[in-house]
């Protein structure tokens, strides 16, 4: 069988977004644009306001937004930052317990157990728009974020086929990729290529700073792009690392490890070592990697998500048809 | 005095590159653009004809070019990689000895030592325009890669004014700002800015690989900035980095402090401590960075590289009149 996973969603339904922030905002204006009915919620009257004011249906009344979410069926996109979730997943069970549902946090084991919490498992699956700039906030939003990026969207133990089905589809109709991972290995993944780029940025940008204004001076290419995510908010930076703490300190250890190697073998003959070869290799397999189409997978059969998972693990990306 | 400093060359003069490879060959296409007799060299005979076909005068005969260089008086510019750098020196001295001489290699220092050992420190002004890409060799050279970039010029105790008035001169005329600095200055601040960079970058990339195909398939903005200097070549960052080895080995140690406290920080509770507040002021003070120009320097008069050092410490700038 040489065919695309069938996402077979006759009607797109209604999108609720809860948090119109940069991610959120610009899933509610992608959403839109791809023909959704799309509402939303943020919590500061600020930005449900800006929201409003570029023409979009944002309430800062979280149990209205809820009712009317589950009035119209709506798939719920949970947009907060992981400290929102709990309280935010209090208000879904009580308003919308039936709704679809899904988020774009990063780390979806605590969100996962979260959503457990809340008895809301069996309508939920997990997802993470693999996208953002260091701005935050409506303001920053962008209906083409997501536009050739990857999303994961969650194939865990117990998934469903029709929520899994509306998520991927939003999903394909943002204009993304779909990567299909279970919880764990998503968060150890992006603890590699997510999480740790942040922490990599921000001691940059310290070391950079403590040489002054010669050093800041002299910056070019090299230090601009290593510490351009350094310039997202601190608090933001913590809400998307932290919740990931467990899977992000194995890495930097990993990270420190190669890092003192590479120092003493500076301090005992004057070369980098293995880093240097490891690092080209690493880019060069980064530069290299191919999406490859996931093909003759039938939603809801027989071990459909180990084979999506398998594909995963290998690179396989779900396409829009 | 507010004036701007005086650069005063009537003649623009000749300019012999010696290396066409990224930079090299970049500093040749902006002289010869703007208005300067440039020629050079280049050990591999590829990499001169792929000049020779552009339409640039570029010889594998460094005897011969060296001894046109003596003839026609023209700035010599050492654009070779550090291993290469003394016994390309040792030409230098046998054939054109008289001639002003700079270099845009990425350490000062070293190059510093490689001059006085030929006895050619009275017509030597250091050089490193902060400008590069990660691809390497003639194929990459660009007129514009200094527009608007930084170029470090020595102001070493010694420094006579006629060829660091030419270097300047060069540099402004690349479409550079001159950083005045010293050698010992410039090496301490580069391992901040541009050695780290390349060295964390490595670890990053080498980290992402570690993942597999579902970490890189993951992997997005943050990742590919963080790890794009990592697709230089190894060669070439060893040549970069590894002469700077003693500085490199100071700021190494002061990163790895600073990232085992944030993984010390996340196993104790949960947090990343310091380094994200550390991070966001250092790339908050990089991103208010402010050149100002140097104004009311006579090249020549009474403390004039004192003051042109402490201005360029400062975050003062030369810019073309």
């Amino acid at each position: 069988m040489c065919q695309s996973v069938l996402v077979s969603i006759d009607e797109r339904g209604a999108v609720c977004v809860l948090g119109t922030g940069l991610i959120g905002g610009s899933v509610l204006r992608a959403a839109v644009d791809a023909g959704y009915e799309a509402f939303g919620y943020n919590r500061s009257a600020d930005g449900a306001q800006a929201a409003r004011l570029d023409g979009f249906d944002v309430s800062g009344d979280l149990p209205e937004v809820l009712s009317r979410a589950a009035a119209a069926d709506a798939l719920v996109v949970l947009a907060v930052p992981m400290p929102a979730v709990a309280p935010v997943l209090a208000e879904v069970a009580a308003y919308a317990p039936e709704c679809a549902l899904t988020d774009v946090v990063s780390v979806k084991g605590p969100v996962a157990d979260a959503v457990r919490k809340q008895g809301l498992e069996a309508r939920y699956v997990g997802g993470h728009p693999m996208a953002g700039t260091s701005e935050s906030g409506w303001a920053a939003t962008d209906p083409e974020l997501f536009r050739g990026a990857v999303w994961a969207v969650g194939v865990d133990e117990g998934t469903r086929v029709e929520p899994w089905s509306r998520v991927v589809r939003l999903a394909l109709d943002c204009g993304s990729v779909v990567v299909p991972v279970v919880a764990e290995e998503h968060d150890q993944a992006v603890a590699r290529i997510s999480h740790l780029p942040h922490v990599l940025a921000e001691a940059l940008a310290a070391a950079g700073a403590g040489g002054g204004e010669l050093a800041l001076g002299l910056a070019a290419g090299s230090f601009r792009d290593g510490t351009r995510v350094a310039g997202t908010a601190p608090d933001l930076v913590r809400a998307i690392c932290e919740p990931n703490a467990g899977a992000l300190e194995l890495v930097l250890d990993e990270t420190i490890e190669a890092l003192i190697a590479a120092r003493d073998a500076l301090r005992a003959d004057g070369t980098l070592g293995e880093v240097v070869e490891a690092g080209y290799r690493g880019r060069s397999a980064y530069d290299s990697r191919a999406q490859w189409e996931i093909t003759g997978v039938l939603p809801g059969a027989d071990g459909w998500l180990d084979e999506l998972r398998r594909a995963g693990r290998r690179g396989g990306v779900l396409r829009a048809l």
